[in-house]
């Protein structure tokens, strides 16, 4: 990550491929370098011409009065090759090759060339932007490396902004838009194929840079975890907040959702809770990318997330609450003495509640808003203001309403967005450096994203950093692909209270002559009787499971069960006589190895019904307790596990615990787990007689198959007749 | 409705209270009457003047050489009703008052005087528009009566679309955006405390307009239910799409939340429920209103939702299929054809599937467009086309794109939307008239909303009109406003089962030596045994339901719970002996007078825990059974009803068919059904032994007080033993 400094201000370029034409990919470069004030040497490279939009220009690499420190590479094919090639060989740092028809293509010679290239660059620890790259942007050295068309439509401007992108284009978009509204961009980076560089270490190593305060990436897959974690925490630890747009659902993702529990666990949620472990918050477009960066500049840090609204128009105070509300913003609840100054500011038949409404007095009145928000920027209760002017113009003081906002807002340092429809008057809102939208639901989204993210961010701040595998271990992602091995119920409930998972009282009988001394052994029934084999994938389907069954019939059941599992043909490992549990609700805990991502815990709601309606949460290990209630509030089952209609509330904290057991069993390389399902998990009463108050009922694990699981699991057959602890 | 075409296009106009200052209120309409080429005579008002811009004026409407059609009243307070009053008395058609100050302020004089002014129009039939009423506009004919400044700040221009709004602000919003973005507005009318004439009524009567394609209504409150239904059903009739912006929830509404069923029928998902079954587009914000106004206006309808996406960008194909997924639009599968004449077309290294990436071949090849556009609209699977450009400028061919687009769009007639970000690009292609959007998020969320609201618009005229009530009977919404009377379980499923809802098989029983000789006649036990009394209203908490009761259990259980009864102190009114019914889901059906809109039917999931999770959906009959079934597809269970698990589908048209007749049962006077909970319905096999496939097994029916019931329900005496048909 941090060693990449070169490619943000190499001390020299060379161009390979140096054209004449500034229009080109070749020669784009040499004109940005050029014309934005880069400092350092420019060589132009081409065989063909002495001189290059008025550099001295070499025939080769070799030629170079020095060794440049990067290399852009503008030629293709075969060429770029050997180019790449030479370039290791002579201790160029970096090259940022641009050229495409490599390994996006799929196909060979792109994909060999691709290899050479990393393995020469490999051998002299050469680094390698692209190929398929747009290059890379530095407005505050002027070291544009890039030949995107957008810095001559959009003249570039230095600011406090990041862009990295895996796309050209998505990395130009954003930039576009910036700089159309105004803003300064100081990193415009976009990477192309990563196949040594990626745009996650880019972004790592341009976090570090002091003056920027906000970093927009976009992926278009998420492979480099480890670079995106360590930036991510960079980022949270210089209170730098970090956007990002993710676009299209890996096939990666589509395979894992075969398995069961993955099929609830899409690719994209569990994106989704990377990105949010991580206080990286998650754009869902281009325009959600860039829209709130008016706020994310602004100096300071929120303090609240309850809002102020003022307008000239009843209907857009009405309309602004209803998007606060949507969007989950409450409203300031005014002071007293707010109300009682604001009634004595306003006019009769204005409101003195929030939202405000000043209503058309401010067409006969110029300074009512200067009044107004001196009183609210006094308020306590107050931490944002959306201020929305639905009308004005001619006969409206819009210069004194703009200066009087704009000392508001530096005095009272709270964070205000304008809904302003008309555009010229919108503009002399923002010639004030005011942020304004064109409709109160977009300054409302707005602001909520700014205020949610501050939030999203503190939060994430406080959470366990990532363990990282020893790389020797192997990559932990990829240690279970040889083979799987099922366990049967019972050894699946054994692993779970060797792990911390709370589970029924239950026996294993291998004879039928044995249930009744079982069933006295956990105090008498009724009990629970289910078939044990780990390849009966469906037991109620097959009839291998009875509840409440009394001590009188349990024998009968018990042979009956054998006699189902020899004509069935499926192994017999025995018979489970469990007590009857039953919780107040049904969860559900599972986890599973994303093959991307690496472990990734399910909770939710518990039942038979969690594949069709599932309601559930992901969780990334190692998490806290902390996090696991988070996620468990974010449920929808969460409105009852309170406590409603007389049932009493439930130990979400035992439920997290469980949770947190999970996870940290599922990092844990002795215990080999590949996938694991608890449902239902019953959940108990808090405080009742059982602690902790969560009971699995059934389970199902899968192992690595080349793992003995010497540490958690025995046989089957040493523990009949004893409970497994 | 009809018979208001004068406020649209009076034949004359006094303006009461004309200034002479075009800025002001009163002298504004004047100037814009005169400015906009309106051709009625104009006849200013104002004892201190003989001309108020360059019109002569008369001092009081007495001295007018004829009796106005139409008047403005733009003097306040007691004077503004005293003309209102002299108008009506001189039979002027309409009057427009713009003076505030009336029943907005919830209090005297303003209230009194809005009462004299009512009471003075109706006496001569004179209509009123008002008070607080920014005016009325109507472009095509110049004639505009009102006092928008916005009419200045952005000039009018005639066109197709027509506003009606009862806020000033929300009529001026739309209005300006609309113009700013090129599209032309006939109509532009503020109707403001709607004391009589109402904002749904004059939209009635604009969409009578034949030159009128697109009504934009914004509502604060929706109290004109009636006109709003008839103007949906006329715009319905001539093919004119009606998008609502409905801001702030009511004070009735928050009412109606309190009782039991109603907690769960918002307001807000009545008015949805209500703008749904009449066609009409529900907005959530300003911008939702008119963001997808270019679509709209193309001419035809469109023959489908699948989409088509093409860009110069592989990210943006990305996004944008990520951003159609989750508008709910599928993208065409191309036919072999296409593809094969696709890869022909376009670039080795293209895609030729959908998402159809055309690559920077397009700043090299400018005739892309032009050959792949055709390939599409020869395509069956092709219903809507989006083109994302986000990178283009000099090197580009941007004309010969649009020029190219827009053939396409002209020939193939598919609805075509862009997303280009660059303002100076998205201009080229807005001047050939295209439909352009700054980001891809935005397109397709525009061009959902038209192609979701033109299935809404057709599936809504096959619906069957609401029925009137005949208005000598009263106001239904109101008539039981009197009191209220519970019936009890026993009575509540005799009702049911004489609407048509299938209700278990029961009986009720006075005394313990009644409960064998019952629970024979119901064929024997285990049964279901509840204490009947109106009184109780948690059965369960107070011990009042057993479940699998033995036959000789029975009569201890049914003691048992008389004397519970007689503890509580609450009527005693028999046992209940029931059938066990087990449905293999459990729903839920309700029902209750909504203050506002009427009866309102909700159907949803059952169980204990419908409040803390609803999982719901709204009807308003009169509605069909394929209305219930599609509101049934809609709930979260939907996804279990079909079968999963082992378990089998069940009867959707059966619980539709019970929504159906409850519904039927709300619309009838005589039954006097005010509220009505049946929960849990217990929703049965499809195609199983028990036909009807549901089952009431507890119900809950409330009764206006004052009507004795006489068609359905019987004193529970009679009934004692016998089952209830």
């Amino acid at each position: 990550m941090s060693g990449l400094g070169f490619f943000n201000n190499p001390a020299s370029v060379a161009v390979i491929g140096a054209s004449t034409d500034p229009e080109k990919i070749g020669g784009r470069p040499i004109r940005y370098l050029q014309e934005f004030g880069y400092a350092g040497a420019i060589y132009p490279i081409n065989p063909h011409r002495a001189e290059v939009q008025g550099l001295p220009a070499y025939p080769q690499l070799d030629d170079l009065p020095a060794v440049p420190e990067v290399a852009i590479i503008a030629v293709s094919g075969a060429n770029a090759v050997a180019q790449v090639v030479r370039c290791a060989t002579l201790g160029v740092k970096g090259c940022v090759i641009m050229a495409s028809g490599f390994g996006e293509t799929g196909d060979e010679p792109g994909l060999g060339w691709q290899r050479e290239m990393l393995d020469a660059a490999a051998r002299t620890g050469m680094r390698i932007v692209g190929p398929n790259s747009q290059g890379l942007a530095n407005f505050a050295t002027g070291s544009v490396l890039s030949f995107s068309t957008l810095f001559t439509e959009q003249p570039p401007e230095d600011g406090a902004i990041a862009i990295v992108s895996q796309s050209g284009a998505l990395c130009s978009v954003p930039y576009g838009l910036l700089r159309e509204a105004g803003y300064g961009v100081r990193y415009a980076h976009a990477t192309g194929n990563d196949i040594d560089v990626t745009a996650a270490e880019l972004a790592a190593e341009v976090v570090s840079d002091p003056e920027v305060r906000l970093l927009l990436i976009y992926m278009e897959d998420i492979t480099d975890l480890d670079s995106l974690a360590i930036m991510a925490r960079k980022a949270l630890d210089r209170g730098i907040p970090v956007i990002a747009l993710k676009g299209g659902r890996s096939e990666a993702g589509q395979k894992a959702a075969a398995s069961h529990t993955g099929a609830l666990a899409t690719e994209e949620s569990v994106v989704d809770a990377f990105l949010e472990k991580h206080g990286i918050w998650r754009a869902r477009s281009t325009r959600d990318l860039v829209a709130a960066v008016g706020l994310y500049l602004r100096p300071g840090i929120p303090k609240g997330e309850r809002l102020a609204i003022v307008s000239n128009s009843g209907a857009i105070c009405v309309l602004a609450a209803d998007a606060a509300e949507e969007e989950g913003l409450s409203l300031s609840e005014l002071s007293g003495t707010s109300r009682a100054e604001l009634g004595a500011t306003l006019p009769s038949f204005a409101s003195v509640e929030n939202p405000i409404d000043v209503t058309a007095a401010l067409l006969t009145d110029s300074s009512l808003f200067g009044k107004v928000f001196p009183i609210l920027g006094r308020d306590d209760a107050v931490d944002a203001c959306l201020v929305g002017i639905p009308v004005a113009g001619r006969g409206y003081d819009v210069d004194r309403f703009a200066n009087d906002i704009a000392a508001f807002e530096a005095e009272a340092g709270l964070p205000v967005v304008m809904a302003v429809p008309q555009a010229n008057i919108a503009g002399v809102f923002r010639a004030r450096g005011i942020v304004v939208f064109a409709d109160e639901s977009e300054a409302v989204h707005a602001l909520a994203q700014y205020l949610r993210h501050h939030r999203l961010m503190a939060w994430a701040k406080t959470q366990p950093r990532t363990s990282k595998p020893d790389p020797s271990d192997g990559d932990p992602r990829i240690r279970f692909s040889a083979g799987r091995s099922v366990l049967n119920e019972f050894q699946s409930l054994r692993l779970l209270q060797n792990i911390g998972v709370p589970a029924v009282e239950h026996m294993l009988v291998l004879h039928p002559d044995e249930v009744t001394a079982a069933i006295e052994q956990l105090g008498g029934g009724p009990v629970v009787i289910k078939g044990c084999s780990s390849e009966a994938t469906h037991k109620s389907e097959l009839g291998l499971v009875r509840i409440g069954v009394a001590l009188s019939d349990a024998t009968g059941v018990v042979k009956e069960m054998f006699a189902i599992m020899n004509r069935e043909g499926i192994a017999s490992e025995g018979v489970i006589i469990a007590r009857m549990v039953r919780g107040v609700h049904e969860g559900m805990l599972g986890a599973r190895f994303d093959p991307m991502f690496g472990p990734v815990v399910v909770i939710g709601a518990g039942g038979i019904h969690v594949e069709a309606m599932p309601d559930v949460q992901l969780l990334l290990p190692p998490f806290s307790v902390d996090e696991a209630i988070r996620a468990i509030h974010r449920l929808r089952i969460a409105a009852v596990l309170g406590g409603v209609r007389g049932a009493p509330p439930v130990d979400l904290s035992a439920w997290a615990q469980a949770a947190v057991a999970v996870g940290d069993a599922m990092l844990d390389e002795e215990l080999a787990i590949h996938e694991l399902d608890v449902n239902p998990l019953m959940l108990l009463p808090l405080g009742g007689p059982v602690q902790p108050a969560v009971c699995a009922v059934d389970a199902v694990v899968i192992r690595g198959s080349g793992v003995p699981g010497r540490a958690a699991m025995g046989s089957g057959a040493e523990s009949v007749l004893r409970p497994p602890r």
